[in-house]
């Protein structure tokens, strides 16, 4: 649609319908049933604004989208496509590994691959908006989003956010997603890793390290950013206008849409920031958050403002006017579903293409972390017998919290991987026991007993699966422990104050460690764990992740060695949960033990636990051996347009394995007005 | 002396000279033996400058103090008196509790009037300058300086900061001592709870709450500030003209001496802030930081700064006029003893009536947080025996670690006060095992093997030991059991990871509750420790902190109930490390477990662990029974002048024991433009 007929429909608009674009329900809102006694009546909101809803968030496949969309274009004074938007996070059928995962690989341009294929996906299958990237940078592994993260760096965060943006938006306007990045801003620094808590911080903090990953998704073109749920320095930022409207909108030129996280401008009341909804509702608008995503406020709200003067209509037509002209741009008003069709879908998602792609991505995600005497990788040719134990020998609950448009049944299991490795008589398998922690942890998150007992072993169903897993250990000649996290310990809502292996599986761990016999741990976790105290006895350790639909094959290929792992984390593995907050870059402070001559006492320092994480930021081991010479830095050249310095490093592979080297370098100013 | 003449003294000091009063060394530089191979070589700044040295650091005694003074004046071209500043934080020979224990008596006037009492001991013993109060907010209490403060609420913070200020001062000029508080500004907020290392926050966090105490102090009238040693925002505190020129001097109005902390401009240089020594004392100069305490670097670099003109020697002279302000203000170059001897240090120190005084703020401080089946107040009259077990038992170390000149020999023990109660017959004592944690801990600070092996029994050692205490407790109708930290364990750079008792006090502990008999806790420690394992199987808990001089006398008053125990929390107690920082005031969050209406898993939480502390801030039992009653607000008057509003409530002691009951008053604004 041409501009200027844009600009006459928003005029043309009541400013019911106007509002109706501002607002965003979820998928039980558009459910062929009557939704008055149910959704719309918990929202409390009416049927007429329901009608207007301008956009519907997490509803994924074509036929369906198509019959929203239907009903929605019907008997309408002024036809406006919904437009379709969803989590699809880190894949939407085909799944990836966990961004956590994804950092570890730090290859952004396979990772912009990987969002592209989603890309795909998630066109064929009638969404036209992911809330993607998130990008918010993480230091605190006991909150359960760093699963969504990139990491601790905010240089690496940035490459990552520009390649996943442009990833999902690089066929705009034809084909492919926009991209909504999240969560605008600094929400990764909750205090205390406590979800949703406050984050407070200077402003040299926010802008150095926590603003960069957002100022370059939004730089490499993002349509859309989510507001997040956290108060930074004390406002929240649904409401704050000085990091919506100062900052991202006037320092950084960012004319597409802010969306509210899910509720998160009624919850200004919650937070104290707000009298009620009304006054929510005006100091979300006050910030430029355009679209109210599934609270009450906007739809009941904003006419009463303006009416009342309270709020300019003005800048209502502004926000209206952000989401027409990005649904003008992705053509949803030639074409309400955008190309989508269930024919489509059929052949876009799961493709054996895009499997592959999913395959090289979670296997470049692999964290090597320990390889005593270089026992990985296991020749599956050598006259010995594995144990594949722990719960997620056979799980296909790979996929993570946050991939929810997955198909579990879809997985790659280990042990399918395994297969493909090894006959049957060489492999031993038993689940040994539940991945679960225990049942005070299910209360907290409001199971029930029921659905508990449903997760939890009983007693004697525990000791048999732990005497399955000894017998199946004391006939192998070599142990790989599959254990870790469930999906639930982490991601939303999964923020931990413990971050060790779940007793029941460290009660096993201890039995195995008995037998005396090489154990691999493979670590399947949405965080960085704490392995200090079962690091020592295990002969190996692969830091898998969740590690997606092709999970399975990519952790076989890495145990057999058809890939040589080259995966680096992005996120330091603490030491103890009493380092945490926990990071490379931290300061050098007055009193370093790395360069003090203070006696050792009075040096910055923890009596009793180490400063350094267990695994720091880079590491990683890999099955050759790569020797770093020769470093030389070009004369400095400056002509007034470039001041850039060139390092050269020569490396030598040792070994007669392939492998790829993710080489680092990191820079430091000696001093400066800043330290 | 008249100000006229102390301006002609200053305008006749040569560069050198003025420098000389802007330089602090400690003791040895003065001792009677040649220094110039041992701290001056050290240091490295000359024996001229250690001659015109202005102040000295910690040296406590009237003798020597007239002594080095005595040298001081002798031969000098301008005869100025050296000004004696020490650490004298909570007392200097009659020792009171930690602060953090003063915290918990929540009286300022009791506290105010202990604090007189100190300066009296230090005026007496030759010392015009106490670093003292330290003031900073405490939230977590991994860091181990949370013992020098009084916990973790502005407000209480505040009205201590004011009434120790006006304690050591309230006689000034003529008697008592000046304060310098500290450590300007935030020095509380070190990330991670880790000594030394940085801190950063919002400039809201910052005016709001931890700014408030330094400024009551500072309106209190305090002579000095002391600069702290960690970055703000990325800015090392003793060469940062944010905090210490534009808001200390300009807004705050404060004219006194700013201080650096030890070797803090030095440490410039380490920060990575300052390129050498000769920046770092420019920046400190250029931050207004007065006095370089124990650095080589005014010594070495003021004078070249001034005569590269690099430094306007008028700084140097507003710094100096400083100091001689002071000097000249408490009498010194009237009498450079100030009054003080070795007869009235004698008079003043250790005396009965102060010894009272440490008894009874001592017992105020003690904080009973558990008394199951109300087990206490132990009757000494019963016909039974009471087992006294555990590292504390008869412990003269009851000081803690910022007692410096404390005599520890003074130290009432535990088992001195119950022997005070209880005849011999009745109990029966048994150390039980060493304190300590392990032996990784004190190579940790720096300990070789032989120190080590001192202080840490070997296991024969400690199985004896262990089996006397169990020998003891089987005889015993009710154990007592003292323990805690190690003196070593809190305190400045005594940051830990784990806050549990040590290993061996649990492995005792342990053995003793499979007696199945009432134990009673009495905890010795420098800051808030993690109690939840342990809680459940104890009868009774007592929160002793290091209780100081009388401590033995007040825990047994406690104990055997001639004192109602009437201390709070000054400082949450957490329920484990992964909650790290927790304080009562945290921002309720959009998604409260308190008011949250969304699934119980989205809301603000840990999925393992509680928000809450173990026992919270402002927590605390009595013997008596205290009833609220008929809460009542007056009607707002608003006048211009006053707008406040009176709140009465009544109180009904319902038990047959006197106490002392504090009333606690919390307000929070419903909602804000901050939350």
């Amino acid at each position: 649609m041409e501009e200027r007929k844009l600009r006459e429909l928003l005029n043309s608009l009541s400013l019911d319908e106007k509002i109706g674009q501002l607002i965003q329900l979820s998928g039980e809102f558009f459910s062929a049933k009557d939704v008055s006694l149910g959704p719309q009546k918990k929202l409390g909101i009416t049927k007429e604004m329901v009608d207007l809803c301008g956009s519907v968030m997490n509803v994924v496949g074509a036929k369906e989208t198509h019959r929203i969309q239907d009903d929605n274009l019907k008997n309408k004074k002024h036809p406006i496509p919904l437009i379709f938007m969803s989590d699809i996070i880190y894949g939407l059928k085909t799944v990836y590994p966990i961004p956590l995962g994804l950092g570890a690989t730090w290859d952004p341009d396979l990772i912009q691959k990987a969002y592209r294929n989603t890309a795909e996906e998630a066109y064929a299958s009638g969404n036209q908006v992911t809330f993607a990237p998130m990008i918010d940078l993480a230091r605190d592994a006991r909150w359960g989003r760093v699963l969504e993260s990139t990491g601790e760096d905010p240089y690496l965060n940035s490459r990552f956010a520009e390649s996943m943006v442009k990833g999902f938006q690089e066929d705009l306007p034809k084909y492919g997603i926009a991209s909504c990045i999240k969560h605008f801003a600094a929400y990764g620094a909750v205090e205390s890793g406590r979800e949703y808590n406050a984050t407070d911080m200077s402003e040299n903090r926010l802008r150095q390290y926590y603003l960069p990953s957002y100022k370059a998704a939004v730089d490499a073109g993002a349509k859309m950013v989510m507001s997040s749920f956290n108060t930074l320095n004390g406002v929240p930022v649904t409401g704050n206008k000085w990091i919506l409207k100062d900052i991202l909108r006037k320092e950084w030129n960012f004319d597409g849409i802010i969306i509210s996280d899910y509720a998160a401008i009624s919850e200004l009341v919650a937070h104290g920031f707000a009298q009620d909804n009304k006054q929510a509702s005006k100091l979300a608008m006050n910030a430029t958050v355009d679209i109210d995503m599934k609270s009450p406020c906007y739809a009941n709200e904003l006419k009463p403002l303006v009416s009342e003067g309270e709020l300019d209509e003005k800048k209502i037509d502004d926000a209206v006017w952000r989401v027409l002209k990005l649904k003008n741009e992705l053509g949803l008003f030639e074409d309400p579903y955008r190309g989508s069709s269930e024919e489509l879908e059929k052949k876009s998602v799961l493709t054996p293409e895009k499997r592959q792609l999913a395959r090289k991505v979670s296997t470049e995600a692999m964290v090597l972390l320990k390889n005593k005497n270089n026992i990985l990788p296991l020749n599956p040719k050598d006259n010995k017998k594995i144990a594949l134990i722990g719960p997620y020998e056979n799980e296909h609950e790979l996929l993570g919290l946050w991939a929810v448009h997955g198909d579990r049944k879809e997985t790659v299991t280990i042990e399918d991987g395994f297969k493909t490795y090894l006959n049957s008589d060489k492999l031993l398998t038993a689940k040994g026991t539940d991945i679960l922690r225990d049942k005070a942890m299910f209360k907290g998150i409001g199971l029930n007993e029921e659905q508990i007992k449903k997760i939890v072993s009983s007693d004697a169903v525990e000791k048999e699966n732990n005497d399955k897993a000894l017998e199946a250990a004391q006939k192998a000649d070599i142990i790989v422990f599959a254990g870790g996290e469930h999906t639930i310990e982490s991601g939303e809502a999964g923020s931990r104050g413990n971050l060790t292996l779940p007793d029941n599986q460290l009660h096993l761990l201890n039995k195995l460690f008995e037998l005396n016999k090489p154990i691999i741990l493979v670590n399947i976790s949405g965080r960085p764990m704490i392995l200090t105290d079962i690091e020592p006895k295990l002969e190996a350790i692969i830091q898998a992740w969740f590690p997606g639909t092709e999970g399975g094959n990519a952790i076989s290929d890495i145990i057999f060695g058809k890939a040589n792992p080259s995966g680096r984390l992005s996120m330091s593995f603490p030491y103890a949960v009493g380092q945490l907050p926990v990071y490379y870059s931290q300061f050098s402070t007055g009193r370093s033990v790395r360069t003090s001559t203070h006696s050792s006492r009075f040096m910055s320092k923890y009596l009793d636990i180490p400063n350094d994480p267990l695994y720091p930021f880079g590491y990683g081991l890999s099955y050759s051996e790569v020797c770093y010479d020769n470093l030389r830095l070009s004369s400095k050249e400056m002509n007034g347009e470039s001041d850039k310095i060139v390092a050269t490093i020569d490396l030598q592979n040792k070994s007669n394995v392939d492998t790829t080297e993710i080489v680092q370098l990191y820079l430091q100013d000696k001093f400066a007005s800043v330290v």
